[in-house]
């Protein structure tokens, strides 16, 4: 396996690391993340997130493994806990299948081809769908987006805010509303420290303020990722989205997921069928990171805590995927059924 | 001026102290409010707050500096700077101007005379929204609110959750929802903090959550404050509203603004003149309380951050007053100009 290197994930060619996700931007902690044991702790514990992410590194993580020729047994071991690391994503499932089927009984250096690949891949997917969404935006465009769907999200430049960058870099002024993303603040940590590093002018925002800013006219579009894509073309992403999108219908503002194709699961009809992770409580009676631990509520307050929502296709302008822009129209019709595998 | 208690507010005939509403839960300290200066940085700061409290707070202050005789000049002055503490509740304007009037030229016992009357007039106020408002409220019903509309927002049992309260004590069981309501976690502290010492049993979570709530249909009604109500039923009140009154409208649940008499301001015409105060950058960068003060956000990140928003009369399905319940079409009719003052 040659070294591979993404903004929250490093293969050197030797060592496989992480960036810890949970101490930006306040800190830039690598991890070793030497076993697909301790690579499923990262993505459990969400040092390592974002869907796209999560799939490349559960591939490296396994591919790392196979060079010390595990038994067959033993590493289907791994990939099985790796694969349960996290339920709604469905990337992960998909890039631990695929190494899978590579490694075989026990084929190390085909295991490696296929990390190398699923990395590769996903790299060329931010940049497919990059190019097909920044041609929805246009000169001084206000743009607002939720949690994190950038670089740290992918091996590549994100997913919608991928979109985002390319259409800066193609001389597009832009101004990207951030929301905060309660409760683990995506948005206020990663968002904002991608948008500061990429030089990118942004506005940070409660969630609940974001309906203000689309009823002053204020953004134009509204980008956002996906952590699984029903065939139907409902969508799982950070909780918070679906009320995002019932704001966009209301005002009228165009509604675009970004998505490569290894986050679309044909096998699940629509988005009732997705598999929604509930965290634990402390997350919102208060905040931690490297900024430190709080609790502001009471401490026995009974908490509602689902790590995502799902959007209907009804409330999507047009998904962007890696293999064009899908509108609404054409996903109700059910075509992602017939793009294939 | 005889002595007065509040949930928040305690005038024990002597000294007047306030609650410090920014340390609760954490915390419950007592702050000496001995002179209007004093009051006024309380109110600026939000250790005193809500809109009919901060009425309450300002009148009894006023009327405790009466009492040693202040010249007129120096009480006018006092009011003046204590009538500008916060721009947008009206009842804070309403209540220094009935002390101006009741002072006069140096009127001591009249001035303590109209402090304890505004201070029993929003008693009875909130008595009267409890009674009315309960009504729309069943045995079983799931009640949503945003921010914190309690008995530490009056003098009373609150306006929006004095409602929740009085249906509970008339023996409806009820499941109380609270929005955290970022920036400055009113539901997440106050809130929960008044349902877990009335025994109301409550779940709490992050604003974005809400539309997954209302589509699950797990809330009957959706109940909150207002900071502000012009002539034709547009109303301000905490930043949130707005989009959680969208989410109402989208999914078909009724919402009910619930406010005093004192709240309405004949002289805006409608919501768009109402003053919206813009906050400080760091509230949104972070959080801080007695749980401590901790930034998540990009040190010099841009930030969005009013206090309130406008929330059309038309996304209203009626609001509360003590004076009755006007529904939507009565408000648009303009119902609220023919109730006079």
């Amino acid at each position: 396996m040659n070294p591979r290197r993404a903004l929250g994930l490093v293969f050197d060619g030797e060592r496989l690391t992480v960036l810890d996700q949970r101490r930006l931007p306040t800190e830039e902690r690598w991890l070793p993340a030497e076993t697909p044991e301790a690579m499923r702790e990262h993505i459990h514990c969400l040092a390592v997130r974002g869907a796209p992410l999560i799939g490349v590194a559960a591939a490296l993580s396994l591919g790392h493994y196979a060079r010390g020729g595990p038994r067959p047994e033993a590493f289907r071991a791994a990939a099985a806990r790796l694969r349960s690391a996290r339920p709604t994503a469905v990337n992960l499932m998909h890039a631990v299948d695929r190494m899978l089927r590579a490694f075989g009984d026990g084929d190390t250096e085909a295991a490696g081809r296929e990390a190398e690949a699923i990395f590769d891949e996903d790299v060329a997917l931010c940049e497919a769908m990059a190019r097909h969404g920044a041609a929805l935006l246009g000169d001084g465009d206000g743009v607002l987006t939720h949690c994190n769907s950038g670089a740290l999200a992918t091996a590549g430049v994100g997913t919608a805010l991928g979109v985002v960058r390319r259409a800066w870099e193609d001389g597009k002024r832009l101004h990207v509303y951030v929301d905060e993303t309660r409760p683990l603040l995506q948005g206020a940590r990663l968002t904002a420290w991608e948008l500061r590093r990429l030089g990118i002018p942004y506005t940070l925002q409660t969630d609940g303020m974001a309906a203000l800013l689309l009823r002053a006219g204020r953004v134009k579009r509204v980008l956002v990722g996906a952590d699984r894509v029903a065939r139907n073309g409902d969508f799982a992403n950070k909780v918070g989205t679906y009320g995002l999108a019932v704001q966009c219908a209301h005002h009228g503002v165009p509604f675009h997921p970004v998505a490569p194709w290894s986050t679309v699961d044909l096998a699940v009809p629509s988005g009732e069928h997705i598999p929604i992770e509930d965290r634990a409580p402390d997350e919102v009676r208060g905040a931690s990171g490297a900024f430190g631990t709080v609790r502001w509520a009471p401490e026995d307050a009974a908490v509602f805590n689902p790590s995502f929502d799902v959007t209907p296709a009804s409330l999507v302008t047009s998904l962007v995927l890696d293999r064009g822009v899908y509108s609404r129209e054409a996903l109700l019709a059910g075509v992602l059924g017939t793009l294939g595998g």
